[in-house]
């Protein structure tokens, strides 16, 4: 929902967190009873060729934090940042406290934690301006966007996941910390999706529209994945294991989706609400018929409804995205966390559509384009903000986020 | 921690979540293999003669709604709004939709949802002034409250917890749909904890101080939980089956925090940091010695320690407490989330400490009162705000919360 692309063959619902998939269990720890398989204790590699955190099952809990760089931040300075967050993040995500850490315990359940860092053009203008991709700019205004500036770009990301809020907030607290002489917070971006184990094994999870959302999704192990994220095959990467991060902030109005009814919700998306099928299908995950006509000679899928508008017949334009829902407070007293298409509402509601893909204006911006064009589900939603991030690759141990870019 | 009382004899760690004791699982489900384990499936019983959500053992999330009604609601409206709250709760919590819920879906992972309702004065007036308790208004002021109009008191409360936060924002929504034509919505506290299965089997959870925070409490089962709770052998409960509730909510400044070392801050509480143990002693649950000395003739616990300060020689001083964490945005782009406290700072995080008790005049204030005159966690934590509520006995099957009153 909220952007599909063209199908993948033999999706079977990858989308849904799979208990059995989660992550490894300290070996050390296999033999000494149930509560050594605790869900706390599962952790993601951290060192690698490419960052965690995008090919990584979803975690219940994401956090994207764009920062502003001081203005006197130079090369060397932002290097030793990278250093400093490199190590911090490494110990984090294994359960182990860095040595700085005042509250070791809270690093204790690392709970699939993943640390992710992006670079905003400010960020590889320091590094490397020149090994700078062209398309590491604000994405083009599309006519549908109401974008709040607080919710815009940013010089440097952090993304983290966490299958539990409060080691997520402990570590988002230590990295905050490393980061206070560097750079100032911009925006953050708290979403959550299903804990795990709350949603069946093989289902996709649902949106606060009650949407099944993130069906059509080119996940790893998809024959397309490697194509879409990296560019193997498609368009050439940025840097080897490096890919992009498109963050969009998209407001969901609850209230005037209540009017909706089902036949209209259906037919905007271009789905069943009950189980995600096409309407032209029985199961989430059957092929959708384009061509098949009702009774009345129109086509049972709508050229408008969302699912229609966001496949394309070119290849290249797919995402793999990674979608959170975010839900504020809104009251009457204060009006503090609102936004300012709500007022008058009960709900301050939307996502936090993330997508990753080795070049945001050849795959990103056709699929976005066609959606603010047309697409039924425009009718209820609002982009309220937007940020591109390159995410450059993982790092060896001894290394740090982005040392390639160093040298 | 951030208010201890008089030790249970035999408190066991059950303020951590354990995964044996979380509630029951459908039935028909329990021979259908692993998936039917699914935490999502878990439920709280609704009905009974007391409300579910106190007792309850806590779920990883909970919001807390104080609501303004609206000024022309009458006795009859309350009891009409009542009677709607009711019926969508119980369906609700039990996994199912209500009737006119348009994304019924949503509701179909219970994840212990508890729903609880809670009076302020104006209800108490609306329903049956002359049944008001005494105690139901705002607390004294202590003279270490910094308290914010926007988190103060309220008409009405709604209290959800549930180990899902996509189930639980579902309902919430469900619910303030219900509210909208009697009430507008006056604050929402949300709050979070570990996510089940993150901590150790029997271990108390932390804060985001890093302290163990729960250890002496009267939990369901001990000896003195009627009482302290439901006021059976102490003060005379406002109505059976009810008690009262009061919501502090309690700025921690982790940025000074941070500039205290260990020694200072387990000098502070009383207790390890490391295992939550007394400073006289080796294990959580052991008894304080507050009569034993150090090497220079100073008490070990010492007689500004917020444990010391909190416990009383007067066994009615006592609450049941049910304590969560926030921890909001902070940026410099809209400064739109910070509480007046955290300028400057990286974090705007506390606790919402929510204590149970069947007078909170006798029982809540005196601990208060002396944690106000002197605890030096004091240094670092700010009430910034206070609201009270009286919580009436639950409901039978075809009954609504609260309808004893109306008789």
């Amino acid at each position: 929902m909220l952007t599909g692309a063209v199908a993948g063959a033999g999706a079977t619902g990858l989308g849904a967190v799979s208990a059995a998939a989660l992550g490894a269990v300290d070996p050390r720890l296999a033999a000494a009873g149930q509560d050594s398989q605790r869900p706390g204790l599962r952790t993601e590699a951290f060192h690698g060729p490419r960052q965690a955190g995008v090919a990584t099952l979803p975690q219940a809990f994401c956090v994207f934090i764009a920062l502003n760089l001081h203005r006197d931040v130079d090369r060397d300075a932002l290097r030793r940042l990278l250093r400093v967050l490199t190590d911090d993040a490494a110990a984090l995500t294994q359960g182990t406290a860095p040595v700085n850490d005042q509250e070791p315990w809270l690093a204790q359940n690392p709970s699939r934690l993943t640390v992710t860092v992006g670079f905003g053009p400010r960020a590889m203008a320091v590094i490397d301006a020149d090994r700078a991709p062209q398309w590491l700019k604000p994405l083009p205004a599309f006519t549908i966007d109401k974008l709040q500036d607080r919710w815009n770009q940013g010089d440097l990301l952090l993304q983290l996941c966490c299958d539990d809020k409060l080691t997520m907030a402990h570590a988002q607290r230590v990295l905050l910390k490393d980061v206070r002489s560097f750079a100032t917070v911009r925006w953050v971006q708290d979403g959550f999706r299903n804990t795990v184990g709350a949603t069946p094994d093989g289902q996709t999870t649902r949106n606060l529209f009650g949407q099944v959302d993130g069906t059509v999704n080119p996940y790893p192990g998809e024959a397309d994945h490697e194509k879409v994220v990296y560019g193997q095959g498609g368009f050439t990467p940025w840097i080897e294991n490096g890919t992009s991060v498109v963050i969009r902030r998209i407001h969901m109005n609850l209230d005037t989706w209540d009017e909706a009814d089902t036949p209209a919700r259906e037919d905007s998306v271009g789905r069943r609400l009950s189980n995600g099928a096409p309407l032209t299908g029985a199961a989430e995950h059957d092929e959708p018929d384009f061509e098949a006509k009702g009774p009345l000679g129109f086509p049972v899928i709508s050229s408008y409804s969302h699912m229609r508008r966001s496949r394309s017949d070119n290849p290249d334009e797919r995402i793999f995205r990674r979608v959170y829902n975010y839900d504020l407070a809104v009251s009457d007293a204060s009006g503090h966390s609102r936004s300012g298409d709500v007022r008058g509402g009960v709900s301050n509601t939307g996502l936090i559509f993330a997508s990753y893909q080795s070049d945001p204006v050849k795959q990103f911006v056709p699929i976005q384009r066609r959606l603010a064009q047309l697409d039924m589900l425009n009718t209820w939603t609002v982009p309220i903000g937007s940020a591109v991030f390159a995410i450059p690759p993982g790092c060896e141990v001894g290394g740090f986020i982005g040392d390639t870019l160093f040298t």
